[in-house]
């Protein structure tokens, strides 16, 4: 279902990238997802720091998975972000139900987003087929990991 | 996993509420996952115009699922809005893989507008034990109903 | 003329609520037509603050007028705001020809508002059939009643 | 029911701008009201842009209604914009009733903004006698005939 | 001391539904006062999230205290939120003098609004009579229990 | 209840200061909640730019009172601005019950600001040992005098 | 003391703008400052409306006087608006000094605008030679006039 | 390659109109094209205000050659802009290449705004015939005249 | 011509706070008419930063002018900001007629806001009977021998 | 002509980037031209979308030729952006003439930027040399790429 | 090395109000760089809000240092705020390197804040020679110690 | 003192960026500090756009310096941005004492930014190890060149 677009790449290139995208597309949605249900289900002292963070975290996830899904599809290849797909395929550890402290939240957070990053820094190299999409993770990775720090100080 | 809560609410109101907010909950996040889905991946010479409003709808289900979501842990009772429940529980009917045509997408996002439409007006009634989820609930269908007869306003 | 729409509402409540939206229209075009009227021509010491009122109130009900009639075309059933309807259907005192001191803009003007609430009010038990419309009426009459009440402090 | 006012321009004058001001208030409160009703009735796929190019139109031919009604009362003759007068004195073809389609709509409101400009553009060398009057129309002109450009482009 | 005001209501209903709105001002006006009493002196770790949020729901009561009071004298009654007035009448349970440490500041403002909410809660079947109040009430709920939870998120 | 506070004042200072503040705080909120009062309750054909007067002089009430309190709570010793405080120990004096003429309502705050202004005044000379507070208080005055000669310059 | 300016008009036409437009500065920076005048003396109930006014009108005169003076330097001739200059050579009708009532404020700017106005116009034909600053005055005069009717309005 | 365009103008106006606006464009195009290359590479102590003031120039420019060509299409004939025409038809004088210091940089824009000055002045008698470009002429005359001064005003 | 006034301040500082007040007023109307002078006629290769800069001493000037102003009718008693009056006792430089080279510009405004700096300085000790004026002729210097300083660093 | 610049390059990296950096100017300024001209002549249904997208890829296509141009003269080589040499070389192909239907325009303009975007993609191995124009180069055929993607989903 | 300034001020004064200031801009400076390094360095539960309360009180101090700059400047005496002076001259606690728990850097900065605080109340009666730089340092005073009440009331 | 980060990153490569991102730090805190210290020093006749300019780098720096030392907190390895550090370790020529000429002002910050620039493009090689920061050092390195090639243009 490839459509042919004028951007002269491989199919070779073309390929790689997106076999690189669509997964990252994934954990970025199911980490959206999962911001907002910690961010519903968030109590503690903390409460209002942590609730808010997560807010920002959600934004970037879902800016960063429009440009990814955006990037993929300008290669001229579909990417998969349907409910199932994302319900199916999230790699981001299942959260537990219901209410949440908040030092739990931040500890399964960060979690989560250490696992996204290391799947998208193995993606670097082999993007090098691909400079604009390569620039495009390491931006995101640039984001993602400011984000990691910021919880991650809150852990003692 | 209910939570001693301040609002005077007999616990079968807060418990028929919930019912009625977490399967919309449900809805909305995947309404908002297929909208995207489409955004990304309608052709044709109704690109531009069903590619704006698609994100149109994205940002109005993103909105009112954070508000179902916060009105049902505002009654006491944990929701669900993680990856996999949503891939589980969808109702919406499922779309299909890659490229799709103006036309086409606009007809598979009403259908999906219509079932999550019919599913919140069903609840409306029995939503009248708990008239601040009501009045929640009645304002969300304002706004979704208005899309679907913009989106449907351009099918013969 | 009613278009299939996929809201699921009997079509015995879908025509009743027009046969109350299309009466409210014409109400509320006729009261933005009539506001912009007495702007231009009132005059005397309260000038100013009546003049600049007078704007508000249009305002408020050319927005109203868009969110009735759009209401309305979302339940399927159009609707009629052409410059004829308006003309020999509204149902506001006529107002005087040329100039008219402030007071008496006041007072022609709080005689209108007053029409347009009473039917509007009475819309509201009839609408209880479709609560989308029936809350949106309360919200128009919530903003033209503050508007009456600003009005109608500036006589004696 | 002539004010006095202070700008120096003799009776004639006066009366010879507003004789032209006031069919053209007539028609521009005209071209508002029909631009609504399209702006709610238009089906097809071409909906949304159409959609939202007429409230465009819509929202200048308010400005330039208030503008030239102002111009006429700072002349010192009164208008007149009263729902019945615009009802009977527009000059604009009867829109059809109910649902339209995008293309039909273009086409009828072609007709009534080439109406209008007709009109407007008849006036300009009789409005010699009063400059400012006359500035002020051919600022409304440009507007309007941008507008019909760009809806007459759509035709083929 | 009515006024005549054009609202078609009787006057019962109209005398039910300032019965309820004054005291809800009071309520409203005390919240406002107490929240300020709080942000100024809080103390402890959690100063900074506490502080500002108590700014934020100081926010919300005084429009709500603003928008009931206009309801009210809407309905041509007059209200009473005079400084002795919000003294003497003010149900909500006295603040500690002086400084407060951020954990009892939040138990104690999470006491004064369990006590507003039920206090309006209780109000809104009364409203039946008068749609718009009721609504307006509702409304006001939905934002005071939404702060509710987020500061009882905070308390374990 | 003095806190230890790093700033290099002596105690004597620090409490003269906050003698003089404490009551100055009472009356700005007592201003602010009266000047609400009026209006809610302005009537007559100056009704509007008194009700929006009165509207600017609450907000800049509103944010002197915060600023003299934390400027007291900054020297380490506590306020009280609780409604039973407010209630009690305001030396406004006393508003008429219910509507009042806009000309009255100017009369009757142009009395309570020349009280507040009249004690802040007097506390000038006071502030010396404390130039922060001395400046504050100074800054404040500049804002309600410019109010009070709006406001009288209504009266006759 | 002309600069060589590159625009093609001959000495004549150069000069004869310039004569017209240095007078008008003059008007212009008069009409300001004694709108300012008017703007800290005005009393009486309409106080607030016509102070709000006159600071209106004062912008437009600042920013007309800008615009004259820069269109006649860019002719390549200088100007005067120095105090001593618009001291001497303003034709407006002397203020009175001190406190003045609101509607004999009204009708002394009602005067001077008039002035204003008159002369200006009389500058419209002269134009014809150097049609930018021609335009120029025509926007400026559809502004003042404007001004003028709503002062005039004000007047019995 | 006429449109039927509904304006009422005869053949010959709208062919003179456009006329006279072709060359326009393309010195307005060029004017900007211009203005960039010396934005770019001028040098010396003014660098900073001279490289600000032609990208000002730049955006009016631009701005200006948007408004002709839309008003010459709106006549219902085509102009040309296209990168071969321009750089064929452009009668301003060629810019040195590379580096230019700024007052050489100022006095050859100077001299290529009086070139598009000197001929649009042309244009506005025959444009008496298409009153609307006529008056937009005159309006980019304004702006282009006004940076024209400020230009030169840097010239000894 | 004194109003009573409702602040409680002697006859004798009232009087001597507006004896500094009127000229500071005439120094500030002023320095705002001359700069705008110098603004329309400096030349020169600095002509940009330095048109600029007066216009921002200009803003400067015109809200000194009106705070001074309204200082004084707020202690009851006017003052004279009139054309005639500010041409007659303005004590600033006269400023060359005609176009100035920047330099020159700098210098002589830089002479005039010096004699405005040592006349308000001197005001300074005489207003502690009044501490408001006093705080405000402070603000009002540090702002303009800021521009005062910015001004001189471009002489040499 | 090389300016001697800080930058620590070495000649011959200098001159590769230039090199590159040159036609890419060449194109994004005929690239803006060519879609300016598209802009104003498309045609059809579709105008509306089409005419505004035209107008973001000219945004992007003018920032971005700012952008590249500012980049080679930092590196201390001038460019060439001139009328003349954008008409010679441009190396995109030659629009028809007059008016075009949507999906031409889009045709044809989709054929221009995949070659702008073909060339520009050839320049980023050699730009290793100098990673700062590198960058840039890759962060514009984001830009450039994306919009592709959305001109070419329009066509089938 | 002082500049002949036409402020009317006596060299010792000049002189007394740079030596308070010139430490005072040290201290600033110190501030703003020892609050970015904790805003960095920061951990544990409470980060965010003190990693943000930190980057609030860097603006202060840098707006401060500013003002206090150009305020000495003002007076003719330059001042010195370059890198080496800052770090010799500095009077604050040094801080620990690296990480650094909440509450310790808390403790810290309140010791900093303290510090200057103490320093610059130490000029304030020695700035009575120069009132201008008298009420700067107060109003800076004002910001610094409300902000030093925020640190301090983390503390218990 | 390095803390344990989720980023898949081996120590070395942690080690080596942090390396290089620490003097990077100084030079942009120093940059940053010299800045400010020639923007309050600077004089002569191309004092403003001077001034302006430096506060447009020191704006850049200080983001910048932000940005690099987040960037190595996100690595796990603390950062010295304190006084005495950036003090001792400076590698900037030292400013001159005092006043200085606007055309030395530009020689010396060219001076310092140059060197900045050279160490920071020495570092680009070595982070290759880790792209996020190389691609941050590349980003910066774009706004200091640009800064730089608009200082030394002002150079002959």
């Amino acid at each position: 279902m490839t459509r042919t677009i004028g951007i002269p790449l491989d199919d070779d290139a073309r390929r790689i990238a997106v076999d690189h995208l669509q997964p990252f597309l994934v954990d970025l949605v199911a980490l959206a997802l999962d911001g907002k249900q910690l961010h519903w289900h968030v109590t503690g002292p903390e409460f209002r720091p942590v609730h808010q963070q997560l807010d920002e975290i959600v934004d970037a996830a879902r800016t960063a998975s429009d440009d990814v899904a955006e990037r993929a599809v300008t290669l001229g290849i579909p990417v998969d972000g349907r409910p199932a797909t994302v319900g199916k395929e999230s790699q981001l550890p299942e959260l537990p139900e219901g209410w949440i402290d908040a030092r739990d939240a931040v500890a399964v957070y960060v979690a989560a987003l250490e696992g996204v990053i290391e799947r998208a820094r193995a993606s670097v190299p082999a993007l090098e087929v691909e400079p604009v999409s390569q620039d495009l993770v390491i931006t995101i990775l640039h984001e993602l990991e400011k984000q990691l720090w910021m919880l991650q100080a809150q852990l003692r």
